[in-house]
């Protein structure tokens, strides 16, 4: 019975799975400090020593910044390969004075691992690598070639990490991506997501005069750009909510029964997400559930807007250009491309006669979702049944995950989400922290997806 | 024939009318300048011992920060009393490098006196002092008594006159201000001002949510505050430009005939206007000319907004919070304070539920207006009629003059503004500069004023 020396394996190594992930994050491996560099390698090596210790090709790439590690198990090249993604730089620990112990020298509380980058991102693809031991550990060979490729860019946005993926296109070919640097929908649910929306940025520039206009001299005969740019943003979405960008909705399929199905068994409830930030006014498409809006609807978010005088006080003045931020998040089959020129024609169209417009491109994400049949989404959905004790629950995820959008692109690799963490984790804030049941049943899940893939 | 004398006084003097003036452009009298405190007080005594040359009981007052100049001529306190309100303080000369000749040392170029605040404002109460000068050297007594009240903080908001006013009220007291401060509608078209707009002013600021969101995880189900604050300017306006504030326009009378033909008089070509600041499209109430819409009717403009993220590049968040800058221009009959509460109470009614809303206040000025039959107006006219040759134009201006209310309001004194300037002086500009034959005839028109008072 292998599964039954994989469990015994996991509970006899349990102790040192967590020294060893003291160990990494004892690393302070803070990406935006130039005084880290040192650290940043010593990170990056640790990572590489692990995965050649267990049988893994594995190698410390420079990159421009942070290096990369490499490696690869391949056990038959007939076989499936996975790809796994992670990143071993952490967010600053700053500030430091609201911290309860130090961010980098870990303590257990409470059956927490408290310390940066416990949850963000270390201890989830470190789980990773200890999924990989154990099974090594309990069977001759794997049904599965691995990759791993743990980039130290992720918290400054990865500035380097497309190019790498670029030029090592063929060294990383892989049938499928799985990420682990995600929350849980909530404690004791087990999480895979598949779908994430797509995104396109833009920042709109609109001109009404050659220059700004005393109010005295010129109110009440000359535009103001303000509310032409107003005007503009109102006329953006309809009394329904819709979004009014012509051909905006026509490739957003309604939900099949299974997805619909798939949804209620979130357990999320609507009105505590929206009292929790504030929000007392539902907003958004008429007829929707706040978690379908969220989810599979897209949307248009004006994100920032300056013109005229904005100090203390006041200022008598007609502003002659106003700027307004624009993104809208997509969902499948959208296209990126069709949506961006869609939004910047329809905004043209909304100036009035005597508006200069420009428009800055600032970004194209294209939505992504993975096959419900495709087979890591079934065999991490099969691992998360068996460690858990319950079906995994499919969620999406309404942002964007860039680097999801380059193994799409670059690798024309479904990604899969094995969300590890939860969203009370303290990410990008004092006192992060980390279960660590979840990270032992992070590993146990793991190695049951190595150990078995394809075998379900 | 008195007037004869008059005149052959101005043509004998002129030369030293303009020496003289040179002399008090001399002093570099910036009042935003700490290193030209000693300057201020250098300018003050000039025109004081002026004053006092001419009989004027005339001193140095000083204020926290530059000191005013008081001066007046009682002839016999039965007689009407007429305030000359001017400033001495000027405008930094900066950018040095753009003047073509120092702006402390006047130069008379192409029938133009060129210097730092030749125009704006000391050759135009400077012609006041002179006109006063020569209606005194051509007969015994005259018929007004004369008060002169020279600023030296115009330039910086003018912050200690209002206290001063209020402090001196009684020795202020008239029974009309005579301001020349500005500009002529057009050269060669004497001009009289006596409607100015009056000004409402506030910041708007909503709240939707507790703090800003990530439009990923929540974008399409919570409010945006851009959204919700471009619907509610987008609402304040009509689709014929009026104002939608309720009872905006109840006070607000239609031009008589006589003010319709006193328009049509003004030279303005609205073409040129709008053209010349790069407006192509005219925006504006429906049915109305250009100069009806800027001297005659009320506006609302939002001067500035300020929301989200608007630095360079993109982020996406949905903002929680978003300011406005909102102002109105007010005509006469309308009332400030019902007009500030009709906008505020209309912005609240504007705001959907779930919105909160603050609103600060920036400042009210009541509107203003002289009766077309005031004693001062009617003296004005005569004078520039016969100065001119020509009947001057009985013009409105669209901006407010904080100074103009605070006479009205402390010391109930209607304002005559007889504008000796031209909009092409380069006020607040590099080369600023001022018509010889303009400050020629300001003195002659001064002197008519206050030699025959009452007498036309």
């Amino acid at each position: 019975m292998p599964e039954q020396k994989l469990t015994e394996y996991l509970r006899s190594n349990s102790g040192r799975f967590t020294e060893e992930l003291i160990e990494l994050l004892s690393i302070p491996s803070v990406s935006t400090d130039p005084e880290r560099h040192p650290d940043m390698q010593h990170a990056a090596e640790f990572i590489q020593s692990e995965l050649a210790r267990l049988g893994f090709r594995a190698e410390v790439r420079p990159t421009p910044l942070h290096p990369v590690v490499y490696a690869e198990l391949i056990s038959d090249p007939a076989l499936p390969t996975l790809l796994v993604y992670g990143h071993y730089d952490v967010q600053p620990p700053e500030p430091l004075e609201e911290w309860e112990t130090d961010p980098f020298e870990p303590v257990i509380r409470d059956g927490q691992i408290w310390a940066r980058g416990a949850s963000d991102d270390k201890g989830q693809f470190y789980a990773h690598i200890k999924g990989v031991e154990a099974a090594l550990a309990t069977q001759a060979s794997l049904p599965v070639n691995l990759k791993f490729l743990i980039e130290g860019e992720e918290e400054i946005g990865s500035p380097n990490l497309d190019e790498y993926i670029r030029m090592n296109r063929d060294e990383l070919a892989a049938d499928a991506v799985l990420v682990s640097d995600g929350a849980m929908v909530a404690p004791g649910v087990p999480t895979l997501t598949r779908a994430l929306r797509g995104l396109v940025y833009i920042e709109v520039r609109i001109r009404t005069a050659a220059r700004d206009l005393h109010s005295g001299a010129y109110g009440g005969a000359v535009p103001n750009a303000i509310h032409v740019l107003s005007d503009m943003i109102s006329a953006l979405h309809d009394e329904n909510g819709r979004v009014t960008v012509p051909g905006f909705y026509d490739r957003v399929a309604e939900l099949s029964d299974e997805e619909q199905a798939q949804l209620k068994e979130v357990p999320f409830d609507a009105d505590r997400f929206l009292e929790q930030v504030g929000v007392t006014a539902e907003t958004g498409e008429a007829g929707r559930s706040v978690l379908e809006r969220i989810w599979t609807r897209p949307t248009l978010d004006v994100n920032g807007i300056a013109a005229g005088f904005q100090g203390e006080g006041s200022k008598t003045v007609i502003p002659a250009t106003a700027m307004a931020k624009i993104s809208c998040r997509l969902v499948p089959q959208q296209d990126k491309d069709e949506i961006m020129s869609a939004l910047t024609a329809h905004i043209r169209a909304l100036a009035p006669a005597g508006t200069e417009v420009e428009i800055l491109e600032f970004g194209r994400a294209q939505p992504a979702q993975t096959p419900a049949d495709f087979p890591a989404l079934q065999a991490a959905a099969s691992a998360l049944r068996d460690v858990w004790g319950r079906e995994p629950v499919h969620a999406r995820t309404g942002g964007s995950i860039p680097v999801v959008n380059t193994f799409q692109e670059l690798l024309g690799a479904p990604v899969v989400l094995l969300d590890m963490g939860l969203e009370t984790d303290n990410l990008h804030a004092p006192n992060e922290h980390f279960s660590l049941d979840g990270y032992q049943r992070g590993i146990h899940a793991a190695a049951l997806i190595y150990a078995r893939f394809g075998q379900d």
